[in-house]
């Protein structure tokens, strides 16, 4: 026999009734029923309850085992009585009776219980991530993590893509966030940094001939936490693809996500179609570049109902500025004063002199406002908006610029507040057509509004003759239940439409040639039309998993602080080590 | 029709003949056939020949492209003349006729041509790496090693394992090589530790309850490079298995590696069923741990035959040393006097005082060693070695741990010059039952002999009772044609064994706690018997490539001196970055 099992502690069915088996695994709890002695033991694959009465020869070693130790159990598969079945566990027909413990490692006390009590401080539970990790969720999240991943895996590879390995220790790239470095033993000064994404890595592999690249890609940034992301590291399914447009990124990239949603999704529906929504109708919209698709309420601009009104505030703020709108965010089932006070008071809290509304009852709007602007032109928005009795209309205005933003919240809000977001569902959109350049009003110049490595519409020509701030690239978002999965581009593959980019923006070729010089030169030896885009794997893996904070997505995550407290990281080195890297350390002032 | 291709450049066959085909692709070469112009048009599926005559509108485009120009061809399939039918090429039975020529990028002249001419100079491949991956061979590899990783992935996953990624950014792990070492922003004068392997991370997951984990995982090693190693970072197949003994870990791992080998050998035969074979007897036999398996060269020890000789040299040595003795190293067909004497040069060259031997012909020995010990004892080793006419035998004499690894390179010599080694094979062994302790003459102390965390062979009880030197320990190595793939072992999960193995080699509990600490808590807590490998995906790779240096396998890797080329890595950076990180660099003296 096996010297630790001959079934897993998931493996055991009433169909083994009579036979003898081994299983080895961890005390998951042990109970004495009067005399009787119930050991649950689990491994990764399950739970098995083994038994010993007084009679056992292992009667007297199993009374001393405790939660934890690793124990190997012999005995008899035996039919449970029926009163004692466990329908809830794959195991639940039958029971073993012990004849023989071997006890493989004791443990001693534990600081955090893996079985019951399920809360515990989050700094107790990093430093014995190991026990953590053996409690049913984090177990299972951690498995679901690793079968997404592999689904991703096969999933691309099925489409006709090849996963490659980018380097890890590489140069700096200027992806805007900070870079982690690698000081250089051999070339003294110099470091190496870890790449924030493998995105000129993917693009010289296209460069290099590679029709379809994929990898499974680990990413560092040196940014301050945050629950949606890892301080220090994290995942994305980084994905290029050479002569594509737009579409062909899409129509790859849709199944795949789609598909891998449907699996993990434990039957909630999956988006079938992604819709795609220009920038600025997602903004005018949903006041958001990534809305949650699942909350109905769409706004729309009622200025007119306003420009000239007896609601003074709005009319002024119409007739002073050419560029101000009124947009309506409408409050299906909102249609009480209760409701749209507390949004009033709600809009106040976050900076804003307040929040206008109209509420519909008995077939007319009440509320200030409607006061204000008389029965017809309530009417009129009421029409507008295919509203009815029991709901209301909440307004900003000002620049839309301004307060699509605000919008956006308060349109979230109110779709949360009144229970209109059904959470038991994976709404995806592509947001397509991000403008190219952007206004930056503290620097009074233009910017790159994304990825300066994009292609802008209309190419070399929009360049030259169109206004800067109305070009729109080839730069598209993805995204699921209001978050933001991933960005991606096609990218500008001709040097010269990218040195007249980088001259809007005011950057000369000094610039160019210093923070993009490799990049650059590879496009000048024959570069294909090529374009990707880059989904988070940690958010992919929360949304199927449920979960807000990516700890509970991550095998062994660092803490808030960026320190590894289980294994003790970040640590102090040797003065060797030091002198070796040509570096010393400066205490902080 | 598709902005760029409707079809790839390997894609058209006889039966597209008479259809429009729009590809894109890169110009492989162009041949001016007296008016008529040939372009070879290239992408990652293959090539495709297009043809231009006078009378195509786009005849005067194509004069002007380039090779590695970028460019989009719309034309007709045509039959190409059976003269010109060219086998070796997937589309070579048809042609395309230009119509149209669109130039998708063009290309500067290049530094290094893509087609011909395969030899150049390695900075310049390095720095144009983009280019060198789009010739034939290089792409080649990369991609089989695409398929060689995908391929490990499936066969471990459906063997049952789970892959995880465990961390990065880690804590100094005390594997023996130089770490990688990352400045911490938020703890100044701390530093994190890039993984030398994840060790400890694999382990924490058998301990996190977790049975059976693989990661292809990226490892990282400052030590200076060579031909088989990349400075700085490299791939492992990482394994650990729970509840397993030595014979698991070989019923796992072995089918999968005869499998990958198998499916990307070309047809060579690979080892069914991997001979175990004890380190003692490697030594003995090989003059190796990692004994090439293809050479039919067996050593054996002859030291009866010398004892008491005429061949005085080897008698006093035997004489005087109870611990000296006398190997043979047979050289089937090496029988004659100009190998032998060359044979005997060469171990000059290598600091030996010569290298003894036998040469028989017309049945009987030749050679000075003959001539001393006389036809009987020449015959008596004739005998046991099984040798005869035109074979010849080599010795060696001392004690075996000094002269062993001698033995073997001239085992390796004798192998490679009389042609004993078949190329075409993959021959796997599995060396078992390294010892746990060695003699450390420098420091007169007991040394572990390979990896601390290895569990020693018969537990505490041996470690209490038996003279350390005599202790095996459960740690093994797999091999293929003298190449090591992995060392790997039974893991150490107790504690009081750690402890009382750390103290036989002189560590004291301090030491212990300092350097793996975090380790030795963990298994305090119930931790399962387990143990593991690590193949390296590298080397496997390069035995299937038949590639004899790493940067013909790897994508972007760094030359010798652990430079990227081609972005510019390791550079130099802010004073703002420095100051950030806490560090200043000092420049050597």
């Amino acid at each position: 026999m096996h010297a630790y099992r001959s079934h897993t502690c998931g493996q055991l069915r009433e169909a083994d009734v009579g036979t003898t088996a081994r299983l080895s695994g961890w005390v998951h709890r042990v109970r004495d029923h009067g005399g009787l002695l119930f050991i649950d033991l689990r491994d990764h694959y399950g739970i098995t309850q083994c038994v010993a009465d007084p009679d056992s020869p292992a009667f007297r070693l199993a009374e001393t085992v405790r939660s934890e130790w690793v124990i190997r159990v012999d005995g008899e598969v035996r039919r449970r009585p029926p009163e004692t079945v466990n329908a809830n566990l794959a195991t639940g027909a039958i029971e073993v009776f012990i004849t023989a413990i071997e006890v493989l490692s004791a443990a001693a006390e534990l600081p955090l219980p893996v079985f019951g009590e399920p809360d515990y401080p989050e700094e107790i539970r990093l430093k014995y991530r190991f026990l953590d990790l053996r409690r049913e969720r984090l177990h299972r999240n951690i498995v679901k993590r690793s079968a997404i991943i592999s689904s991703l895996r096969r999933r691309m590879i099925e489409s006709g893509f090849t996963e490659f390995q980018t380097p890890i220790l590489t140069a700096s790239s200027p992806e805007g966030a900070r870079d982690f470095l690698v000081p250089s033993r051999l070339h003294p000064g110099k470091f190496y940094a870890l790449p924030q994404a493998p995105q000129q890595f993917k693009q010289l592999t296209m460069i290099a001939g590679f029709d379809r690249y994929f990898q499974i890609a680990p990413c560092f940034r040196d940014e301050d936490a945050r629950a949606d992301r890892s301080p220090g590291e994290f995942y994305q399914l980084d994905i290029e693809m050479s002569f594509v447009t737009q579409d062909d990124v899409f129509a790859a990239v849709e199944p795949v996500l789609r598909g891998v949603f449907e699996e993990f999704a434990d039957g909630k529906p999956v988006t079938q179609s992604f819709p795609r929504i220009p920038y600025a109708e997602a903004m005018r919209k949903y006041g958001s570049d990534k809305p949650d698709l699942r909350n109905p309420i769409v706004m729309e601009a009622v200025s007119e109902h306003f420009r000239g009104s007896g609601f003074k505030v709005f009319a002024n703020i119409l007739a002073s500025d050419p560029d101000a709108e009124v947009w309506a965010i409408p409050a299906p089932g909102g249609g009480n004063r209760a409701f749209c006070d507390r949004m009033n008071t709600w809009a106040q809290g976050e900076g804003q002199p307040g929040l206008g509304y109209i509420f519909f009852r008995e077939g007319e709007g009440a509320g200030p406002v409607a006061k204000n602007i008389g029965p017809e032109r309530t009417a009129a928005i009421r029409a507008q908006l295919r509203l009815g009795d029991g709901d209301a209309v909440f307004f900003v205005a000002g620049k839309p610029k301004l307060f699509a933003a605000f919008a956006g919240n308060a349109r979230r809000k109110i779709g949360e507040d009144l229970g209109l977001i059904d959470k038991d569902r994976f709404e995806f959109c592509w947001i397509v057509d991000f403008p190219m350049f952007e206004w930056n009003e503290d620097e009074k110049k233009i910017d790159f509004s994304h990825n300066p490595f994009s292609m802008p519409q209309g190419g070399l020509e929009a360049l030259e003759t169109k206004d800067p701030l109305e070009i729109l690239a080839y730069q598209y978002d993805v995204v699921c239940n209001g978050i933001e999965l991933s960005s991606g581009a096609i990218r500008n593959h001709k040097p010269e439409i990218m040195r007249k980019a980088f001259a809007i923006a005011g950057y000369g070729e000094d610039v160019l040639e210093a923070k993009f010089g490799g990049m650059l030169r590879a496009l000048q030896y024959g570069a294909p039309p090529h374009g990707g885009i880059a989904p988070g794997v940690d958010r992919i893996v929360m949304l199927l998993c449920g979960e807000e904070n990516l700890r509970q997505v991550v095998m062994f995550p660092m803490n808030q602080q960026a320190q590894d407290l289980m294994l003790g990281a970040p640590s102090e080195v040797s003065a060797k080590q030091l002198r070796e890297l040509h570096i010393r350390v400066v205490p902080p002032a």
